[in-house]
């Protein structure tokens, strides 16, 4: 009997799951938050500067690992293959020489700029238009297999950023990292910069790495971007891994660290969601949905499939990004449950700002009467919106509130609710925002068929798609084809588990491992074809308001 | 020294004012709700029948005046001069020969039919579509003076629908009477239906009355649109008149119900926006708005300065019906306070429908803090609103979630948030709704200027004009013009003073009534110049999202 560890690292947490190799089966699992991120240390809202010390990943990474193994049957840990992580990305450091995070030198502890640059820092916005300039009247278009828009959350974006901003961290960086291939290279005891294995997926997507340009844009590119990236290209690397690759074996260090042997294989990086998609079983015309604040969607294609076609308007299409040996093609939306949540803020108004102020009831009463209350608004507004006929449904909005991501990245737009009445009460809104959510949905499915792929199945995973039958049922009818939800609710972690199997030998290809260790389906929602015909011409009208937000938008 | 009372009807209740003839100083008020009404009597909101018993009318007219002489100096009776009414419309009942409202007749008193159709019933929704049709391929354009498109909430619209509704209404019914007619008829003694004097102001504006074609529209017309509308119009009237001239003196009986004698003078009777403009100091060249849960904005205008052109949009122009000698333009938004209200019962929901189940606190306590809060909303969202800076101000909204009056009716629009960000919290989409409707009063404002009318002054009367200064602080800014608010809080009741006097002859015009009887001014809202030129950028937003609503609403 075989066991692998798959590690997760979110936004704000961590998850170990030691899994058995032969059968996907959990044996164990532990998770941590992150201690300085979780005190708000190091970032700026106001600003959008979200930065993460690689002293947090190390903290959790021990502490989840230990107590996982410590709840394994004895002699678990002598039995563990392999090691996979997935991170959340782009989220690049500027390291020494030696491959070390300049935040782990005592000079840089605590400067922000020396740590890891979270995905959804936005503090190079202005790098990124400058980016985006340069592609265009470049040569060849370095941002092509990325959707055609590089993103300020983008990793030379915030490279450049960080690079502008901060001369300490200007004068002793030597390369760049991204959190998926450090943790990786931090337990195989990697001693250079230059001999950290890169990630297919990481740099495929993000840093505009592509073989038929030979790896990373041009020295002349980016020096004409800024000169201050003289000579990272030449110190960084040329070649990238697929996530099932082996990038080495447990150091010494890190085996006695975790408590396990040096025989442990340890599997190349990979971002969150891609892992995700394998471990929610992706194949070829599936399309894989992370359903959470945001949505991730996920396909896979062969090369026969799509050859070289850019597909226009998603996030990037990267050779082996998912499953090595495929194209993986990724899209999302940029808000999904956190337009409920917005919704969900807009009415706690009374009770955080009024009610808060209320002489009737003692402070301890009064504090539990918001809590409770602020927690049932999003139970108690589905409930009411399920009662409403259909035929009701009046409301148009569009899913806009945090820009859209695909497709055709616009992170300029902005929501809009059209069709109001006296009579629209809370429960219609929200309504509307969860068809909205949905018609975004839509959009990014119908774009992946205009663009010739052909879509069989469509899976979820992630917090809504567990939690919300409600939206999960809407997403069905407005896409009119069933879903399926994922039983495991780690399909990421599992994923990394099936890469660290791969790694280790047990399976041959990434395929082998998915096919053996799935978890299997908890529930398929399945489309209701009255609705389904409600919703078809809703969407005409959803796609007629997106059009007038983006004429306003463009010309604005 | 002369007194006066004026009468002033609302929808819920009426007030009854003594005041000094010589200055306008107000010696007593009483106030009365209807009492069937109240209890929500004759009523079926469902379908928007609003209906109101003459005796409610009766009741309060005889409680309400001996209270207010009650207060008054000993003899104050018995130089009281004259009384007008002013009163809600259209609001038209059947009557029989006697003039009686059918409803007066034991066999007709329970029946909702036979009483007054109160302004705001829309139960004649199809009848004022076949108007409309029958309209526009007539040789004569009869809605032509009354904005062009004619409304369910008028006076041929209801007498259709009653009498295709009713047979033992259709048997009876003899003549017409509006509601501010039928008081001061009743109060004279008028005996014959033919005798009641008929206001210029309630059929100029909303019976399609109009000296060009001879009063009322023409017998073939009528009688095309129904056969069941034969007769009607040989039995009601030729002639209206302007409410400054007396329709009699006090019957006996009713100088004895009310304490009065029967040398006192009854004025004519009008609309309570009409007869309020006139108690605000209207002048040509002058805008009242009566600002609460809806606007009625009023000017008037010399022929000389309008003749026979057409005002477009807006809601009527009749010769006289606010100034006598003068025309009377009334247009008005939709929606105003209601908005505001609107979004107060949005936010309501975690109040009503989440605490509201709360098992924290016991059930009386749980109801003062609902009721504590819910009244807290608006006072809130204003305090907060008036903290973001107008630069911040990135939400545009219409004001349509009840149609749109004027300018160019069209109760099938919506209402449109644009704009929304994850950061937009419940003070920002407030104050984009006062915003809103400013820019829907705006859009009032240059509608008269377009059709070359001059507006040197603004000025504000109603609830939300006495007791909103952020609303009115951001419509000067809006309007980019100084807004001048009424002292008196009773101006419809004023103006209806100012008529009694000029009837009972103690002044020659309704002017000089004005000059001498005015409340003056409480307060002037100035424009800030930094915000009305960010708002005017503003309302070109505002104007180009109304055009994409209004093609929306076409095309659908």
């Amino acid at each position: 009997m075989k066991y692998v560890i798959g590690l997760d690292y979110g936004t704000d947490s961590a998850r170990a799951l030691v899994v058995n190799a032969e059968n996907g089966a959990i044996i164990a699992s532990a998770v941590r938050n992150y201690p300085r991120w979780s005190e708000g240390n190091y970032c700026n809202p106001s600003i959008n500067q979200y930065r993460q010390h690689p002293q947090d990943y190390i903290d959790v990474l021990e502490a989840t690992v230990k107590e996982a193994l410590s709840q394994c049957p004895e002699g678990t840990a002598g039995r563990i293959a392999g090691i996979a992580f997935d991170t959340t990305g782009s989220t690049p450091a500027f390291t020494d020489a030696t491959g070390t995070p300049l935040a782990l030198l005592p000079e840089f502890a605590e400067n922000p700029n020396a740590m890891f640059v979270l995905w959804k820092d936005h503090t190079a916005v202005k790098e990124a238009a400058e980016i985006n300039k340069l592609c265009k009247r470049w040569d060849i278009d370095y941002a092509a297999y990325e959707g055609g828009i590089y993103s300020s959350e983008w990793f030379w974006a915030k490279a450049l950023h960080v690079l502008r901003e901060d001369a300490a961290v200007r004068e002793k960086a030597y390369s760049i990292v991204e959190y998926c291939e450090w943790l990786p290279a931090l337990i195989t005891g990697v001693k250079t910069a230059k001999d950290i294995v890169r990630s297919r997926c990481a740099n495929g997507h993000k840093a505009m790495w592509h073989e038929s340009w030979g790896g990373l844009p041009g020295e002349a590119f980016l020096t004409e971007l800024d000169p201050l990236l003289k000579g990272f290209r030449d110190r960084l690397f040329e070649k990238t891994e697929t996530a099932d690759k082996p990038v080495g074996n447990l150091s010494p260090e890190w085996a006695s660290r975790l408590g396990l042997s040096t025989n442990v294989v340890v599997a190349g990086g990979a971002f969150d969601c891609h892992m995700g998609a394998v471990g929610a079983g992706i194949t070829p015309n599936t399309l894989v949905r992370i359903i959470g604040t945001s949505t991730c969607d996920v396909m896979v294609a062969s090369y026969d499939e799509i050859g070289d076609k850019l597909i226009k308007g998603i996030c990037g299409q990267v050779d082996g990004s998912v499953i090595p040996g495929m194209i993986g093609l990724e899209a999302g939306q940029s808000g999904f449950g956190d337009i409920y949540a917005w919704f969900r803020r807009v009415l706690e108004f009374p009770l955080k700002k009024i009610l808060a102020e209320t002489a009737i009831v003692d402070e301890p009463t009064k504090a539990k009467l918001i809590d409770e209350a602020c927690k049932r608004i999003i139970p108690a507004l589905t409930e009411e919106a399920e009662k409403i006929p259909l035929t009701e449904s009046a409301i148009i909005a569009t899913d806009w509130m945090n820009g859209r991501r695909t497709p055709d990245a616009n992170q300029l737009l902005t929501g809009t609710i059209d069709g109001l009445t006296l009579g629209s009460a809370a429960p219609h809104i929200f309504r509307a925002l969860v068809e909205a959510t949905a018609f975004g949905s839509l959009a990014i499915v119908e774009r992946f068929i205009d663009e010739g792929l052909r879509i069989d199945n469509v899976t979820g995973i992630g917090g809504i798609a567990l939690k919300s039958p409600f939206v999960m049922q809407t997403l069905s009818d407005v896409l009119n084809r069933p879903i399926k939800i994922c039983k495991t609710d780690q399909a990421c972690a599992l994923g990394a588990a099936m890469f660290a199997a791969t790694a280790a030998g047990i399976y041959p290809k990434v395929e082998d491992a998915q096919k053996a260790m799935t978890s299997g389906f908890a529930k398929e929602y399945t489309p209701n074809e009255e609705n389904a015909k409600i919703y078809r011409e809703m969407y005409g009208k959803y796609v007629r308001l997106g059009k007038f937000t983006e004429e306003r938008t463009v010309e604005h």
